[in-house]
This record gives structure tokens, C-alpha cells and sequence, in this order.
């Protein structure tokens, strides 16, 4: 493959990060344009001309604009991350399908619990409590349906579908919330991938930035979550100060 | 491609007849094993031990179990409604990638203005407010970027974007909401799909209960909708009575 690829994203932001890891991992070499969210640079006219959307990553390759699905199949990325076997590319592919609705949803959690307050935006219980129990779904769902028979959601192996899972699901360590309760399966896959080569230097800007907001917001609710069928009890046990823990 | 291809679906289900009408249009035979979504049949143990999910559509092949992208890749479909080449099927990916937060939306209208009052849900009017919303500016998004330079979704001529797409929108329908105000290119390529071959056989099912549906609910709240760049200003004109509209 011949040419630059330029990679227009934020290490911020999820599906920049599984780009980026997939890259290393394939020996894919990319110039990176930093796109700062925080300052709203995918807002900006100039940007948009590339990325009407308004969003990251962007995938810039001799003038061809797109983003994720194109370095699978352009490069020919083989396994385990990629597949040449038709079969196991639409397993993939059907994992990469069901993410959107599913894993994704840790993405609402963080904006109501990081953004919308650093915006001044209010988030009512109401909202809270329906991304919880989706959340809480789409979790059992990882745990039961796709890691069901395999230690990947994909097979034996992981693959670009395990990495995009991870780097959504890594953002709640930054509200502290724990995925792993009652999912033994889960919390194995997640060690696995979180020892894949690349995984410290792919995720250190948000690992910085997730610590520094654990350590301001410790006055955080604490949630207990009872599961009952597909009813989720959500009670607040306590409004945790720093000041409570400290003591 | 040896082996009998079994379709698990409803044709009331927006990607049920997506595929339908994919493999009526590339002369892939079918068997169709209807799975009553309005009698529960999705939640079944039996057919939940072959999609765990508890969706459709469900595709079989030679006891390979697999939901729609399988199509196009095994069975080697190619223009215009897939493609072998490289760069155009990035694209169509890239469409069915957005399509998931993007036409969908149209989902939870339906919900929240068939399903839930059918089932006794309560959708609050903040809940509403949010679904026209986004609804509103993934209509706006499908005029202004994905049919800004060409006449269908994924360049000049349709694809399997297309097909998701139509199947998607023509829910709404069924609540008489107008998706074409002020979208002239979107209006141009509606009609066009619309007389696509198979289009008419594919929503027959839909096409019927949207008319009765539409017949029992004459009494519907009539809604403006303003824009102002991103915000979408609601207001309820009226709340007209079938004895109103006879009258």
C-alpha cells in the first residue's frame, strides 16, 4: 500500500484509540493530526471540509476521506486482528454491528456522569437510570452471549472487534464503575486484552486524564445495582465526599 | 453457493425486509421461517438457543448462524448493491457504521408513538423531544452529507445503504411524519427507491398495518418542528380528533 496514511483523531476518544492499536499492531504506519475535542477543533470550518460530520477519526489516504472499516480490508490485514476467511470477517463484522447498540452505551454513561456536568448540562435521574440498565444489559450480554463459548467475542482469537470493546469499555474506570461483578468471563477477556502489545502507550493520554478526574471528583455517587430478570434496582447508598473517605 | 439459505425474520422488522429485498434483487433463493415479532416469538427458547440476541433477522447456512452482512461477502454480490471493489465498499460500510446512531432513530419514534402506547409505556414528552431531535438532524445529515454530491447514499448509484436506509424511513409513515420539508435531495432519492424493483412485494406486510394503523389514529397530535441551527423548537399545533377531521 503505497502512500501516507493520515490518522485526524484524539487519544480521547475511543475509536481513535482502537485505530491507533490496530495500527501498531499491523505495522501500519500513520501520521497522526491531533484533533482536539476539548477545544472543539472538529467544530471548526476547516475540519469539517474533510469531515462533515464533525467527528474523529478520519482516515485520510491519497485524498480518499473515510473513517475505521477502510484499513481492514484496504490493507489486507490478516489474522488474528483482521480476517481473510469470509466467515470469520462476518463474525466480526456482525460483533462490530451489534457495538453500536450495545458496548457503545458506556459512551452515554461518561457523558452523563463527565461531560454534561463540565458543560453545565443537566442530566435527570430519569436519563441516569435508563443508561445504567442499558448499560447493565449490554454488559450481561457481552458476558453471556458473545463471550459464551469462546474467551473472545469473536472466536479463539481476538480481533479488531475486541479492541474496539475494550477501549469503549476502559472509559468507566474513569467513573470508577465496576463492569466485572458477576461476570467472571468479562473480567478474564478484559485482563487478556489489556495485556495485548501497544495497550499501555494506546490508552496512556486517557489513563492520565481519567486519573486526574477520579482523584477531583471523589464525592462521586455511590450505586448499588440489584438485577432482577431485566429490571435493574439502582439505589444510591451514600453521596461519598472526599472529606468521608479521608476520614 | 451450495446449501439452503434460511431467513428468520418479520416483515414487519425494518432489516428483515432490507434483506428480503437485498436477495429478491440478486436472485438469492430464500426460505422464509416467520418469527412473529407481535406474539413474542423472538423470546422463545427454542429460537433463542439458535439467536440468543432474541432479534431478527436471523440468517441459517449449512448450520452457519449469522445476521446480515454474511449476504453480501459469501454469496460474492456485486454492483451496484455490493461491491468487489476495495474503496466503494468502505463507503457502503462507512454508511451502515453511521446508520446504527443515524436513520435508526427512526426506531424510537415508532416506539415511542406506536409501540409504547400499544404496551402501555409511558414516553415522556422530554423523551419525545429528544428522539424528533435527533431524529430531526439525522434527516438533515442524510440531506447535507451522505446525498450532498450524489444521488444515493454511497455515490451515483444505490447499494445496500440504500436498502437499510428506505426500509428505515418508510416507518414513518405510519405516523404521518414528514421527513421531506425542506430536503429536497432526500425527497428525490426516496422516490427513486421507492421504484426500485421488488420494493413494492418486499413492503406489503408493512404497508398494510401502516394503513390500518394510520386509519385507527386519526386522533394524533400534529407537531411543528422549527430550526434553529441545532436546536429544534416543538410545539403541539393540535390535537386533532378523527370526529375533528370528519367534520
Amino acid at each position: 500500500m503505497s502512500g501516507e496514511v493520515i490518522l485526524y483523531g484524539d487519544m480521547m476518544s475511543q475509536p481513535t484509540r482502537c485505530i491507533v492499536w490496530f495500527c501498531k499492531l499491523n505495522k501500519i504506519p500513520l501520521k497522526f493530526e491531533n484533533i482536539q475535542l476539548s477545544k472543539g477543533v472538529q467544530r471548526t470550518k476547516e475540519y469539517k471540509a474533510k469531515m462533515p460530520l464533525g467527528k474523529v477519526p478520519l482516515i485520510e489516504h491519497n485524498g480518499f476521506l473515510l473513517y475505521e472499516r477502510y484499513l481492514g480490508a484496504t490493507f489486507n490485514v490478516a489474522e488474528p486482528w483482521w480476517s481473510g476467511d469470509l466467515k470469520r470477517r462476518a463474525i466480526i463484522d456482525q460483533y462490530l454491528d451489534w457495538h453500536h447498540g450495545g458496548t457503545r452505551i458506556a459512551a452515554q454513561m461518561i457523558f452523563a456522569k463527565v461531560m454534561a456536568p463540565a458543560q453545565g448540562i443537566n442530566v435527570s435521574g430519569d436519563q441516569l437510570k435508563t443508561s445504567i440498565g442499558k448499560l447493565e444489559f449490554a454488559l450481561d450480554t457481552l458476558e453471556k452471549v458473545w463471550l459464551k463459548n469462546d474467551e473472545f467475542l469473536t472466536g479463539a482469537k481476538p480481533s479488531v472487534a475486541d479492541l474496539s470493546a475494550v477501549c469503549e469499555l476502559m472509559q468507566l474506570e474513569m467513573i470508577e464503575y465496576d463492569i466485572f461483578k458477576n461476570r467472571p468471563k468479562l473480567e478474564k477477556w478484559y485482563r487478556s486484552m489489556s495485556k495485548v502489545e501497544h495497550f499501555q502507550e494506546v490508552t496512556a493520554v486517557f489513563q492520565k486524564v481519567s486519573a486526574l478526574f477520579r482523584e477531583k471528583n471523589r464525592s462521586k455517587l455511590i450505586i448499588e445495582i440489584t438485577t432482577i430478570k431485566h429490571w435493574y434496582i439502582i439505589r444510591v447508598i451514600s453521596n461519598r465526599t472526599k472529606t468521608e473517605k479521608a476520614s
